[in-house]
Order: C-alpha cells, then structure tokens, then sequence
C-alpha cells in the first residue's frame, strides 16, 4: 500500500507528488499519457512566475524531474474504476491494481474542443484554447474566436488589447453571453461577428493560414485566407473527467469535483487539485498552488490518523 | 490615476503585477524593501515547482523582471494610510502619494522572531523559520525548536523524518499544543524537551553552532555548542502588517485579512493575495497562484466597472 497516490501527472499532480515525497510519504503519480499533462500542448508560456519563458513539455519534464528526485515514483497507466469510500483506497488501472492511504485526483479538463479536421494538427501554431496565455502573440494580428458564450464574449474583448481584429465565430445569430458583456462586444470597433457559422476545417503551412466556414442556415463553405499569420481561439467550454468518480464524490453540475479551500473533497482522505476542481480561476501556477495545498493536507491525513484515528492504518 | 497598484513586491505582489501588466492594465507595485521581499532571506529553495533548486532572491528578481518586461512599474516607498473605501482607492506613502482604480494588497506576514541577538545574522545559515522549506537540509543532524504550540510541535514531528534529534525549547513546562499533538510528541523517540528556557543567543561562524539558553525559573544560563552543523527552528507565530488597514477592511482575529477563493476582500476593488491572507497552507508558489487570481479579478472588476457599473471611472 502506498501512503499516497495522485492521479494525473499535469502541474497540479506533479506539485502534489513533489511535496508528499519531499514529505517523505510513499507516492505514486498515475499518469495515462505524458508527464506534463495538458500543458505539454502549450509552447512558450510567460506567465509562470519566475521562469521567463518555458514550452510546456520542459515545464512538465522540470517539475516531474523535481518529483521523482525526492522519490516520488511516476508510472504509465490510466484509471478504470476506483474504490474511495473506504480507509483504504483502491484504484484499478488498466495495466496494475493500486492502494494507498490517501488519494489526490488531479486529471484536469481538456477545453471542448470543435472537432474539425486540422484542429489537433494547428493546436499551438494558430490553434489556441486559453488568452492568457496566447493573445500576447497576435499583437497586432486577425484573430478568429469561436464561441457565443460569456466566456467567448469576454476573451473577445480581452484580446483587443492585442489583436487588430477580433471575429467571434458563433453557430448561432445571438449571443448566449450576459447583456454586459454583448453591448461592450457590439460596442467595441475591433470585433466583428460572423453569425450562423461553423468551422469546419483548419488548414495551414507550418501555423495556421486558412479557415473553412460553413454557414448552418444556407449550407454554404467559404474560405478565409491569410498571408499573415492569424490566431485561431476556441472557447466552447471545459470537460473535466469525472465520470469514474460521480458515485463516490460530490461533482458539480458542470463536472468538476467540489473541494474546500483545503482541496478536500466530500470523501475522508481524498482531495482535488487543479483544473478539475471547481474554480474559476485556471492557471498553471494556480493548479501547481492546488497541488501543494492538497498534499500538505493529505499528508496531515495520513499523520493524524495514524495518530490513533483509524485503527486500520497501524501496522 | 494607475489601473491596479499592488502593495507588497513578495512572489504574490510580483505575480499580480506579472498577470495585471500582461493583461495591458497601467500596474504600479509599491515595494517598501527589496524586490522579493520575504524569500530573499531564504536560501536554496528546492519545492518551486519547475526550479530545481533556486536562492529566493534570484526567484523574487526573476519575477519582478517578468512584471516589469510586461510593463508593471516598481516603486521604492512605503505605505503610511490608506483610503479604499471609495471607488477611487487613495495610497499615501512616505515618498510620493498614489492613486488607482483596484488596489491588491500582498505584503506578506513576518514569522515572529525569537529577539535575541545572533537571530538576524544567521538566517537561512541555520536559523529557521520554515521546516517545509529547510528540514531536508537537515538530515542526521540535530535541530531545536523554540515554540510550544500546535505549529511548534507539528513541525518537529515533521523535522524527525529528517533529523537525528528534535529539542523543542519552551519558555513554560507544559506545552499549549492539542493533546493529540502532545502524545504524539512524547511518544517520538527523536524528540526531546527543553522546559522553562528561552533562547538568549545564538552564535556562529558561518552557521550556527552554539546556542545560548537561559532557564527562566532559575536564571541559570547554559551553552549548546557542536561541531556538526545543527538547525534552529523558530515557530512562535506570524505577524502580519494589517494595522494600517484594520479599520477599513475586515481582519481576523489573528490580524489577517479576510478574503474569498476569490481574493476579494469586503471591500470593493480592494484585493488581497499571499502570506497576509487568513489561510493554512502559506507556500511561494500559492502566495504566487494567490497573485494570479487577485489580479484577475481585480482586471474583471475594472473592466465591468468601465462597463458603467461605476460611473466615476469613465473619463
């Protein structure tokens, strides 16, 4: 049995797994695809306090290096079910079985993604899911958002700052964003809409250069090109994994595990960190916070109880 | 008038002047000492996720670099009084005075320190104030601890995994810690107690390798000398620097300042990120993500204000 297992290997389960072994609690990072996480899709962050400039990959490699060096073990597998309820929590995988005494979930949510063709080819060289972390690189550029709700509506305008133009690509011939936020955008001389449309093909060189539109009302495809290098942002929503965890742990309407500001759950001895987490907040440094957050207290779990609490944990 | 003027330049001041200045807001930091602030005094920082091992100065310059490369203004100036209460928020300092649309205060909390002489000079050369931070460096040697609260005892049972020995000096003969903190405390082998003695100097060469106690129901005086380097870990408190704001906004009884997940303080436009926050877990890269999501939302509440909420600020 290990003291404590992190499932999900992005900034918020690697910052986990770095402080419970420094901690030196027996950890176990579950990780179903690459060290790093979502962020490893991102290349030249500068907003990650303290690092200037950094790819994502190299980030995620830097804070799994400083894991594994206290000892924290990292292995390659990916959840099928889990049993939390108890005192001790059972995770089957798809390669292993696991128990530990405390369990962090740390599987984030990938951003809702509009499924045409090009899209995971351009993601990072024209393709872009979040403007803070992006909109700084069209200074001065078109950029193409998608999407007809507050949060599309409000990264619009965000990325005037930058941008020359800004078009909000929405499927439908309204917006679904708050009356606020619509006159601002209808107000603002640098966004401009195209109504009742859909991307349906992303293609490009080495970044992005065209837009196939597809209007839903006429059926008609158009073609926007571009010899300048545009920006395309994609603001359709979040899915968070939670499917696996439902029946055992409080999940908000929209999916997202519900924790305290000590990163607990509804569950003794299990915690949430990061972007599965209900919170409004984002950011890579925000889900490494979480991450350290949620260790120091499942650490303090385990102490505790092994302080007599749970007569099941002494050996 | 600035956009955001941010009081504090520790890692949560920088990071919401990094994030507000990025974000094309006109930002202003107001720093009383050094760029950093706190951490600079510590040493060999190795749990920043995504540095491997990194002295808190060079950390702090680093980010101060990133706030400035994006725009953000620091001023050397310290805050005299305040009025926040009103939409435009007033900063008088010693220097200059200064206003701004949205204020985030981030000015830390100071461990209390113990007052006695050699205290300063050895700092982060085997004075402590942090066991997260400094009980790795620490292994097989011995360490004393002064304080006899939950924290003190709390983190000597931490410092056992690391260290030989554990001395907890405290100035009365029963502890104040939770019973069950106590028990566990008698009950570890490693840790020892040094009853009725307060720590009357400590002296080095270039670390710490003499303690000097004084029993104070006795008056006796007695020296601890090695030559293994050995750690001293003082755990009496924090003190944060909320008097200036205690009438204005709400403070807890411990004198921290009370905010939501949000960083919104009862006060609008008036923010608060990192150390002087009420909060438990008080780690640099939270002060850091506490500084992301005030300057968000401080940049939210501009920008819905300027929306007509607040008809003072359009110009």
């Amino acid at each position: 049995m290990h003291d404590i297992i992190i499932i999900g290997g992005g900034p918020a389960g690697l910052t986990a797994g770095l402080y419970a072994a420094r901690g030196k609690k027996d950890t176990l990072i579950i990780e179903k695809g690459i060290e790093g996480g979502q962020i490893t899709e991102t290349t030249g962050i500068e907003n990650y306090p303290g690092i200037d400039q950094i790819d994502g990959a190299e980030l995620g490699k830097k804070i799994a290096d400083q894991a594994k060096k206290f000892g924290a073990k990292i292995v390659m597998d990916e959840v099928e079910s889990v049993d939390l309820t108890g005192e001790v929590k059972k995770i089957k995988c798809y390669v292993d079985d696991y128990e530990a005494k405390a369990v962090i979930i740390a599987t984030g949510a990938n951003p809702r993604q509009i499924g045409a063709p090009g899209e995971d080819k351009y993601k990072g060289r024209g393709v872009s899911y979040c403007s803070l972390c992006d909109a700084a690189f069209y200074e001065g550029e078109d950029v193409y958002v998608v999407g007809g709700g507050d949060s599309a509506v409000q990264e619009a305008i965000f990325i005037t700052n930058f941008a020359k133009k800004v078009y909000i690509i929405h499927r439908r011939d309204e917006l679904r964003a708050s009356k606020i936020l619509q006159e601002k955008a209808f107000n603002n001389d640098k966004i401009d809409f195209i109504w009742n449309s859909e991307v349906v093909e992303i293609k490009g060189d080495k970044v992005v250069n065209e837009l196939v539109l597809k209007n839903n009302q006429t059926g008609e495809e158009r073609s926007i090109k571009s010899d300048d290098p545009f920006g395309i942002f994609v603001f359709i929503g979040y899915v968070p994994n939670t499917d696996i965890y439902k029946d055992q742990i409080n999940i908000s309407e929209d999916h997202y595990i519900i924790t305290d500001e000590e990163m607990k759950t509804n569950v003794t001895g299990v915690f949430a960190a990061g972007d599965i987490r209900k919170k409004t907040v984002r950011q890579i440094v925000n889900a490494a916070g979480d991450g350290a957050i949620a260790s120091i207290n499942a650490q303090k779990y385990i102490d505790e109880a092994e302080g007599n609490l749970y007569e099941g944990f002494k050996k």
